[in-house]
């Protein structure tokens, strides 16, 4: 099995054993993505990043990754197409002759 | 190859065709998967759900798994280790039988 | 008249003209100061702070503090009696003789 | 005094007595303000908005009002002249006859 398609059966699995689909609304699924992107950032709040513990970074990315997989299962999204596919808009919206090293005012990669 | 290596290579490839590596310092790195989520719970704003263009949502969650996996692989995390293990300590948090069908002040799944 | 009932006074004749008191939940308002404040921090993204023109910066600044005071408004929040009771709470929580010159891993001021 | 003046002094006196006027550069100010509002939106998570406790969303409302009255000190921004300007900024933007009732795609009041 793809790795993106196990790791969303297995949240199911936790979320279904505790009857909590019927709190995962789209919208609060994003809402819980961007809480725990914000706790993510809180461990780098008036700090340099090399301050911060690598151990704390890995469960707030667990959290975000958790989320963003029930996000993208409850739109039934390919999560690995979507991203290749905007990834060629990308190269087309950012041609490597003009953007070469070039910090971009866009949130572009 | 696994899918998310393969994501995150090509990414990266990305990324190095522009020479964007050198502004992808962690703390912006996270930065910017906040942004993109904002930009996901944009679309959501002052609408339901089902107000919601789906090819929109995916553009939007390309993105930030884009930059979650450019930040993930900055850290040296294998996503699918942490959230497997994230998985184990939340089964240990939340048992079934104290949170079935209640919604939690914790940001749990 | 208090610049905060003012400022307020003002939104909500603005809101009204519009008829958009409608769309105006306390949820989608809370995103709608979440949404405002990542344009904020946008401006700031891949860059150092005295890259950022203060004129953008002062723009969102507004739309922030815009839906801020319509936020309070809902809950008939008075601003300035909770911003002073939060300082008092904060004297307790950090004291100056353990906190000083201390970043801490609270999000205090 | 103005109120949000005297705010700012409050806030100030609160922050130099700790020093730690040091960790409070723009971008960190602003991930601050970004940070607190996550806080009071998680207090909306999975919740409808009558089910959440008006004291909890005082004290996050208090911490995003200080970090927006900080960092507006720390650009010189007149919080009132700012959002009148946008008022009248907005006024142009989303004309009554066009706007009336419409829910727009922008982040409007």
């Amino acid at each position: 099995m793809d790795t993106l398609t196990e790791l969303t059966v297995r949240l199911k699995e936790f979320r279904d054993e505790r009857d909590w689909a019927k709190f995962h609304n789209p919208k609060d699924l994003a809402l819980a993505i961007n809480i725990e992107t914000s706790e993510l950032l809180e461990l780098f709040l008036w700090k340099k990043h090399d301050e911060v513990e690598k151990q704390k970074i890995e469960l707030e990315v667990a959290d975000i990754f958790s989320f963003l997989l029930l996000f993208a299962d409850k739109y039934q999204i390919d999560l690995k197409k979507v991203l290749l596919n905007k990834i060629e808009i990308n190269k087309i919206k950012y041609p490597v002759d003009k953007f070469k090293g070039v910090s971009t005012k866009y949130n572009a990669l």
